[in-house]
């Protein structure tokens, strides 16, 4: 009979788990010895309050293997119907080019990076980013861009609300142009309503009727006409207001920029540059401003400084404007970008360079030419005077008509009211579709040929007066990579400049850097997920719809809420809809003046900030010295809020790294005077399949589906914050103004441009839930393991600063630098420089307490990674050591001079320590040096010489 | 009216050109300029002789966009049905794994990189073909292992030519198991008949009525029958003969190996393990032998050795068995390996480790096991008596209706004579598909069920003799990189030791290392051309026919042939079969006697080899001092064959680099007599759209597709060698004993195992030449332009020792370094080791002329990377000045101690140069600097010590 298992036996449920955890089971058992405990059971009972524990298995269907999870998600994905879409309004057909495609949007290089707090491991991210700001500084005509922003319906918020900042009109009433995109109206009247602006949406030529502090204006429009906005614009100055533009990268190709014209803030979507519409999202959006209000701007700024040899090094800029750093004196809680995708679209750039962007803006503005040439031949005018790529067409009661031939000849226009039609063209667009165009809205028999129209006599859309004159993409980058192979080797030397997980563990907590396995992220480029226009009918989505909901459905086992929204499409976002909800809560029952907001002192600086957008009054509760909720200061201030009282903001497990025992009582005390729990999701890759956020006693909580569910860091976005919400605050979460979610009310506001927010990374989070299922929990337990052990091996170097029961930490851990720094100078930015020496990224460096690191392994570390992270840290105290004894000069050591560049070793040596300390401190090193780009960044030295463009190549020489 | 150009204007029939092309128009010009020359046409005018012009364009569609060409092709693509294929008969459905697809196959990294020739910048590779090494060793039980071969046939062929060189036995009979694989008895079969070898097709009972100096036997058989060959591996060694065997990797997870059986060759293919099908390739063959064997064996062994450091370092062995080195002495023309494929599959059993691979093969089995024990329960049992994924099944006159509702249910069966069928199980098969054959092979009503199988009683199909005892792949690599994040970062450090495409240019003469454009490589993975099985029924590939078929006609209209044969899958492989049809043709018309090979001195050395393989007589013509064959020498040995003349082989333009004048007079000589001209395509990038080599005068001639038409190199292979053929040598090429061909006669033998060789990259080549249409020529000119560009620039420094008319080079130049070697000892090694430290690859060495540098730059290049090559090589001018004059001494100078690692900046540095002399000596060194990963390379000990395995960990260490 058989030696060979049975196929039972051999079946194998955790195929995939065993490729996500980093330690195998030997590798488990080895770190629980070490920690002097049998199993792993008992470190989970040792670690996690009873109080808490879930003490069941999820209710999720059995995980799938790669390929399995694969195949049932193509299965979906092949119920997305790939029509041609035209729809426009804000959403266009693009090509990425494959070069960029493979070599950035899928390598893990580009997509497992982090956000480049750490800059001297990033100078090629960052070196795309300002290439991505001199673009926007170059097609907007202003002075200063930032690194992205989520979208262009956030970024005209964002834009609203550096208006009210820096305007010195004062009126607190925000005029909308009544034709904008129908989602930006929404997203600003939402963010309007929540500040306590007033917003008036009304047609320009109205806005003499309006004392207002600012205005958006939209260039071209959503109807497509391009009106001259100079007049609008003096008006708007001569009372002291600023005016906004959103606009469109590629007209502005051909358009004389909105700076030109007098604007003061230009954003919108760089979508159109090479990133797929994924119906809706994630794509960058860009924003840009005069130079005044640099210290207003919202989100990241990359600027260029200098490094400790001199040499130009670039880093985030102004980061003391960064929420995190201004709390409660935020009004902006925007602490993230797309960076991804802001790389693709100035990649693009890089690509194209200005002469074949030109081309291609050309094209489409020729095609749209031709096309209204036709229509006006048959006496079809569209309703815009001017335009770029979008004609409005008023086809009475032919719209139905017209409709069902498009609908035969998968084509999607834009149904606007019940007599027009929206028509945008696109990069994508050829002179077949043109044709078929024709046929669509003329009907059969009109005799319209594309060619001989293209050979006469075209009008030009474009007024003479808007013709743009001024160049663009001058700089030597946008001009030398047209050749693919150039453009391959500029991808490679960037990527080359940084740290990702592809070469080493990122340690970082709360930010819980774990596997982006290759399976879950080869849906996301898939066609039937990336170019679906987020306006398609739902009924060409259907595959998508069952992604979402069943994604949903997961998220509530995973957590226990009763309903997920999907629109947040970062966790600040998620933390602010959440608060929105509260608030939207309580003013249906009456209780509108609950507005005081109780956030501990340990919180992430994001959740001050969301409270204030959401026009909340935060009230600081006080930690004890174990670094928990001093429940006395809570039942303080919740009884002095009493009937005020709206919330309490908490993370959970703290941002300590430490179940707090009394999580329990803390929902119990907020829930007994009426308020509500909004717990902070950062710290749910520690609760998964133990404990659930609802259970606990949270209303609603946020999930970065960018951490605990495996949508990769992108070097600093894309994120995704759904939010979870029990029951009775289902009704109150944000909905669409043009698609419609069931479930919420249908007036309620939107919070991100798209309905579903960046719903083309959602397949990441399907896959790794699908194929983790209910061994999500082991997941948890190693990752918590792996912290343990990273925390004992560690504390005797470093004192681990606070604990739990037992002694256990959570899923991190905080080492405690000061003492060392008080004792010999040398601080926690000092050992987080001197990781990059011995090839690691730093982990999170004084948050949540000044002058500590806060260290997150993750699962999916293994233990020989683990070894080579703490072989690192002992061979550092041993460095400080010597700086202690006097070994080594204070300010002449590896660890102030860290970290070290080539051109350290290539230079003269005149250290009193030797080359190979410095640089090859381990075997590690010696076999896979990672070399930092540069020396260590002087921030204040950029800060106070603020550039935020390209750098003249001639910089670049030493 | 329109300012925008019209939609005519601005359509690019070359946007795809601009793209391939490295300089673009400006640049182009600035190099004119520098050659004082107006303009291209000029240049070609001064250059390519008058006589050989085509002067018209090539006769190919207007070329396509990157997406129209893309769009084109996944047309033909789904035009491939996906069936099951259970067909067997060596190649098996496989699963690659995600992080490997992902980060190799489809990784320039990896897939651009050239054979590592030069080891100091190949160690990422180099380890990985160790582990391929080590692999095969483990699983074959024998004591050495090559580093790939083509296929399973041809390295069956291979061990036939070994078994003959060394076999004491004085036969010339070699045995074949009658049942091996069809298309290896048909392969085999070609060889010895080419090499005058007699071959018996047997059962192997009957070996004993045989002398014989080698049998090739089949464990498991291609009826999938698992016999103990030890009886028989002990007779043929009784009679002094070499007992080769065929076998399957995962089988042998399970097997006694045959080296324990006492074999003392085994081969096989390597497809199963992570290598999609590909409808027939390219796939890496393994083949192992006894010790002794080892100078005999063919292809390319990786073995371990030391650099100047004393430091373990990798290169490639034993190089002096290689036909480039033997020329005439040769008896295999193999000189490349299916590198990428070896890898992927040496890193698929790193991925999923000893335990991991067993598994999957105990799951086969099993699989197969419950299938035949279901099959016998109903009364059909096997016509093989054992097994381990393959049963051969007699159903008599039901094989008709079995085939029907295999094929309602899309699955493919092997169709065995008239009563018989096979099916083979794999990795990619279900409990579902499993069942799906009960209803199948037995119909409807059979009342079997898998899970109720698969709990009772199972027989083994494996004999208890023949279970495996033995351990394998227990070296450490193989046992820590089982979690996604280890393996990945093993990928990444593999990757970042070797010096590629992606990061600087590969100027290596005679192999065209030009772009691999993305959009070429993205249509190898869809699944419609990687899954397919080589043998499916050609109905379910018309995807592939139309593909094929149209590449065909592309590849006739550029070379002016009347037909080409795709089967050859390399180079060497395309000049064998041509020669092979050569010798048919004359045989067909009474002319077997012609059997003299002309070969001038300066040929590739595959070329004398590959003749030798034909039984044809070597006779080698001298080149005058110009570089070009020597006319009177040629007229002169062309006479002396006189009838006895059967072809001449030419390289052209010249493997100097030359357009010689006399080529279509040298094509007459020998027509006069009634010779062929086989022309070696290595140059062929010289040629395309201004000359084409059937007009010159060729009868034949091997395209390298992956030279002159983009298929990448893939650090060694794989490479694609079809051949064009005038009408008069059609009918004698190759034909294919599974899967008949049209055109060649029925008969003809296959001469690889698959009939259109590595169909599978063939869209590669398709989608270039869609995308360039006629432009290709632009391409040939750009080359040759960049060539003679490099040549002006350098001449000053290195003299350019061959030149053609008006004293230009064509696309390559050959730099003497001879006198300098004489004046100052630093020889064209130095320079070459030297140049790594500049961040370039070195061009080809001492190749055709010892002591010199052949650069070929390709038209992919730009003017700034010419430059900056330039750049690199003056400088190293500058350097052996130093020495020259003193400065430096003979023997400790950055050229002799060249290449420089990171160990050497790091130690004690007491040289008469300076560190950043050593390392960074150029502005783009100092930006981007490369390391290599090990010092120079000692060839020497390595070859004296041979060891080709994996080495101990601690070796590693320093």
């Amino acid at each position: 009979m058989s030696n060979t298992p049975s196929l039972s036996q051999l079946h194998q449920p955790d195929a995939f788990l065993a490729r996500h955890l980093g330690p195998d089971a030997a590798e488990q058992q080895a770190m629980l010895e070490t920690l002097g405990i049998a199993n792993r059971d008992e470190l989970i009972v040792q670690t996690v309050p009873p109080a808490i524990r879930l003490n069941r298995a999820l209710d999720l269907p059995v995980a799938l293997d790669e390929q399995g999870a694969l195949a049932k998600l193509k299965g979906y994905a092949q119920k997305n119907e790939l029509w041609t879409s035209l729809i426009g309004t804000g959403y266009y057909g693009t090509l990425t080019p494959a070069v960029i495609l493979r070599n950035v949007l899928e390598n893990p290089g580009w997509y497992t990076a982090y956000t480049p707090y750490q800059p001297e491991i990033a100078q090629g991210r960052l070196e795309s980013l300002l290439n991505f700001q001199q673009m926007t500084i170059d097609l907007t005509g202003l002075d200063l861009a930032s690194a992205s922003l989520l979208d262009e319906a956030t970024a005209a918020a964002e834009a609203m609300a550096l208006a009210k900042r820096v305007a010195k009109a004062k009126s607190n009433l925000f005029f909308v142009d009544a034709h904008c995109h129908p989602q930006t109206i929404s997203v600003v009247q939402t963010r309007a309503e929540a500040f306590g602006f007033d917003v008036v949406v009304d047609e320009v030529d109205n806005l003499g009727q309006h004392t207002v502090f600012g205005a958006l204006l939209q260039y071209p429009d959503t109807r497509g006409e391009i009106r001259d906005l100079r007049s609008v614009i003096d008006a708007l100055h001569a009372q002291q207001a600023i005016a906004c533009v959103a606009s469109d990268l590629l007209a502005l190709l051909l358009l004389t920029p909105p700076g030109e014209l007098g604007a003061d803030v230009v954003l919108g979507s760089a979508q159109r540059f090479g990133v797929p519409m994924g119906y809706g999202g994630p794509h960058a959006a860009f924003f840009a401003c005069r130079d005044d209000y640099k210290r207003a701007m919202p989100g990241r700024i990359i600027g260029v400084s200098k490094d400790a040899r001199g040499n130009t090094a670039l880093r985030m800029a102004l980061q003391t404007r960064e929420q995190h750093i201004r709390r409660e004196k935020a009004n902006s809680n925007v602490c993230t970008s797309q960076v991804l995708l802001a790389n693709i679209a100035s990649l693009y750039a890089v690509y194209h360079g200005p002469q074949g962007l030109k081309r291609i803006a050309q094209r489409v503005h020729r095609l749209t030419s031709v096309l209204a040439a036709g229509l006006a031949a048959k006496g079809l005018k569209p309703v815009n005077q001017h335009f770029f790529d979008t004609l409005t067409l008023d086809v009475g009661a032919q719209q139905q008509t017209i409709v069902e031939r498009a609908r035969a000849a998968r084509v999607n226009l834009r149904i606007v009211g019940e007599d027009r039609l929206g028509v945008s063209l696109d990069e994508t667009t050829s002179a077949e579709t043109l044709a078929s165009l024709f046929d669509i809205l003329l009907g059969a028999g009109h005799g319209l040929d594309v060619a001989q129209l293209d050979a006469g006599q075209v009008a030009d859309g474009i007024p003479a007066a808007l013709q743009r004159s001024s160049d663009y993409l001058t700089h030597p980058v946008f001009n030398r990579h047209q050749s693919e192979t150039e453009m391959l080797r500029y991808l490679r030397q960037l990527e080359g400049k940084d740290l990702a997980l592809n070469q080493s563990m990122i340690p970082l907590g709360s930010c819980t850097m774990k596997l982006n396995a290759t399976s879950e992220m080869i849906p996301i480029t898939w066609p039937e997920f990336a170019t679906l226009h987020p306006f398609v009918p739902r009924e060409q989505a259907e595959g998508y719809r069952l992604m979402i909901e069943e994604l949903e459905s997961w998220l509530c086992a995973i957590t226990g809420f009763d309903a997920i929204c999907m629109q947040p499409n970062s966790g600040a976002q998620g933390e602010y809809a959440g608060l929105l909800a509260i608030r939207k809560y309580h003013e249906s029952r009456g209780d509108a003046h609950r507005n005081i907001c109780l956030i501990p002192s340990s919180a992430h600086g994001t959740n001050p900030a969301s409270a204030i957008m959401a026009s909340m009054r935060v009230v600081i509760v006080e930690c004890d010295k174990g670094g928990n909720v001093d429940m006395e200061d809570l039942k303080r201030k919740a009884e002095e809020a009493g009937a005020q009282l709206s919330c309490l903001m908490i993370t959970y497990p703290s941002t300590h790294g430490v179940y707090e025992e009394g999580i329990r009582e803390i929902c119990e005390v907020i829930h007994s005077h009426g308020g509500q729990v909004y717990m902070d999701g950062a710290n749910l890759n520690a609760q998964v399949g133990l404990a659930r956020p609802a259970d606990i006693g949270a209303d609603v909580s946020h999930m970065n589906l960018h951490k605990t569910f495996c949508i990769p860091h992108g070097g600093g976005g894309p994120g995704m914050g759904p939010i979870g919400v029990k029951k009775h605050l289902a009704p109150f979460v944000a909905n669409h103004p043009v698609i419609r979610i069931e479930g919420p009310n249908p007036l309620n506001g939107a919070v991100s441009a798209a309905p579903w927010g960046s719903a083309s990374i959602l397949p990441i989070s399907w896959m790794y839930i699908a194929m983790m299922g209910p061994q999500l929990a082991d997941a948890t337990e190693v990752a918590i393991l792996n912290a343990n052990y990273l925390a004992q091996q560690l504390d005797g170097a470093f004192p681990v600063l606070y604990r739990g029961r037992n002694e256990r930490v959570a899923h991190e851990c905080i080492l405690d630098l000061r003492p060392l720094k008080a004792q010999t100078g040398i601080s926690e930015e000092d050992v987080a420089k001197r990781l990059m020496d011995y090839g690691f990224h730093a982990p999170t460096m004084s948050f949540p307490v000044p002058g500590t690191l806060m260290v997150e392994p993750t699962e999916s570390e293994s233990k020989h990674e683990l070894d080579r992270f703490i072989e690192a840290m002992l061979s550092i105290r041993a460095e400080i050591a010597k700086v202690e004894t006097g070994e080594w000069p204070a300010e002449d050591n590896p660890l102030k001079r860290s970290p070290h560049t080539l051109a350290d070793v290539t230079g003269l040596w005149d250290r009193p320590y030797q080359i190979a300390e410095a640089v090859t401190p381990t075997e590690h090193t010696r076999a896979f040096k990672y070399w930092p780009a540069v020396n260590r960044v002087d921030n204040v030295y950029g800060d106070r010489n603020l550039f935020c463009a390209c750098v003249p190549v001639d910089d670049y020489r030493e």
